[in-house]
């Protein structure tokens, strides 16, 4: 392996999105929430995919996507996440390194299938996710490499890796490797369902092992069980170093130890999908933090970055996003 | 089986498509001619795939597309192919069974796996293709099921049908079946050097099997070996009862008993990717004839059809045809 530092490692349910097109009938029908993720058996998959139109497939997953973002912005990095040992695993692992991320994790053997998450985009543009976990679900503490962990500037957690049972022992693992080598550690929320599930987990996460939080204000009023978002960001304040809190079109709020950095969030011609915004905005901001730019640049990166993703079908960048912060931040 | 009567039965090479945006160094790299189709083995697909950037995968194959075009038209049909019994086969399935087109050939068994075609998309919008066969090569007279394709008003089958040694002789199981229950066989040439490959047995087609043909102007002068558009069209007289000839931009030439009529194309944004053009021309001339309209207006109805596909990436409609059609049409 080599030494060379790494900007971002990244730790996630490694997924291959199956996507379509659909209208709000659809997802009433198979009693689907609009805009969440929703975790489903190989049974229910099956059958929600026998109902979906024709689809594409491309490779997904929060963190993968978030990586991929940073390899558009020219940045290095690593990925640790389980497929299995069939063709959808071999096009995820394929899209990871193609684009240059490091991903060395060991497929997992004639078990579960390479994980899929159905993805329903309804003509408003928002997306709404059936993850079937498959292989993820063996992501393990044994996956973690701390030869790898020490090369990242900064850890990049999803959310979603609380779902799988032995991926949070992975996490753990991880986050504390990198503490102990004076790295970052980030974490985004990944969805309000997935703040619900996991409360308490995150609260203790939040306090105590995360630098950099990542959350939208749906999900940050979720962990707080709040209403108004300004009540969010009272409590999240100095539980972290910083906060990155996405408002959708109304931008973002960072909050960090010397005050409250508010951030506009790009101009998109026409949303198309808003599939991997949170994964991009994310990309960018960490990537900017990684070569050490100021808060608000970095918050002008990943809302530069999501803006590309939504302007799209696909959770994963098109453009060169390098070019696109060039152009537009210098 | 259903007794109804379908508009189009297809037969062809079963195909999932693997696309990325690439730039012509990519293409001299690796000996491909651009804008044509070369086929692959297993180790060049594996070479050629390994360098490739971050791809999407969608179903394809020439006469795949063109049946998914009928669905999007809201016409009824059928399609023949063989994949394997693997995660591609089973994306294959789903996407032409999920716009309602009958496909029940039986998948190959633990020999080659589904057919890929690699796909690579320039910035001219060109696509240059690299197909792994696959499962493909077992497709055979076996897989012709005389009920279905009696059913079928006109059997469409692709040229390149013609790489596969044993679908030959599915190809003209079904042609000879189709005649003797006086229903129209119709054909595309596909490729130039699909064309150059196989010119004897298209020649002889052409003159003794085939009531309608499909060729871009490209194809049919490598058909007779002339550099001349005039003189194919002289050649191509009288030799089927129907020849729609494509220019791109130029629109096309039909060929017929009674004279010729040439069709505009229509009008396009944005040329994005010109992969399917011809998949889908065919698709829309086939629907209109299927419907009994005159020979103009199944003309213009693929130059509709054609215009959506190369409009975005991918080379199956995203928008429905058949409002497309209505709407321009009536």
């Amino acid at each position: 392996m080599s030494k060379q530092e790494l900007d971002v490692i990244g730790i996630g349910n490694a997924i291959v999105d199956v996507l379509t097109q659909t209208d709000d009938d659809f997802l009433k029908e198979h009693n689907l929430e609009k805009g969440s993720m929703m975790l489903v058996d190989a049974r229910q998959a099956e059958h929600i995919y026998s109902k979906m139109g024709q689809c594409i497939e491309m490779s997904g997953g929060s963190a993968g996507n978030t990586m991929a973002g940073i390899a558009s912005l020219d940045g290095s990095g690593g990925y640790i996440g389980k497929v299995g040992n069939d063709q959808l695993g071999d096009v995820f692992a394929h899209d990871m390194r193609s684009v240059g991320i490091e991903f060395d994790t060991e497929p997992l053997f004639d078990r579960a299938p390479t994980a899929r998450c159905l993805v329903l985009v309804t003509p408003d543009a928002q997306r709404t996710m059936g993850t079937f976990l498959g292989a993820c679900v063996e992501l393990g503490p044994q996956d973690i490499k701390p030869e790898q962990i020490k090369r990242g500037k900064v850890l990049y957690l999803e959310g979603y890796l609380w779902d799988p049972p032995k991926a949070q022992e992975a996490f753990v693992k991880a986050a504390r490797i990198a503490h102990e080598n004076d790295r970052k550690v980030s974490l985004t929320l990944s969805d309000k369902f997935c703040v619900d599930r996991h409360r308490e987990s995150f609260l203790d996460l939040v306090d105590h092992h995360i630098d950099i939080l990542f959350a939208n204000e749906t999900e940050v009023m979720a962990l707080f069980e709040t209403d108004r978002f300004d009540e969010a960001v009272r409590q999240i304040r100095g539980k972290c170093e910083i906060a990155a809190l996405t408002r959708s079109e109304k931008g973002a709020v960072i909050v960090h130890a010397g005050g409250t950095e508010e951030v506009p969030a790009a101009a998109v011609d026409k949303v198309v999908d808003t599939t991997g915004a949170g994964d991009l905005y994310a990309a960018g901001f960490l990537h900017g933090y990684s070569k050490g730019r100021s808060l608000a640049e970095c918050g002008h990166m990943g809302a530069i970055c999501a803006a590309e993703v939504i302007s799209h079908v696909g959770a994963r960048p098109e453009a060169s996003l390098r070019e696109l912060v060039q152009k537009k931040l210098g």
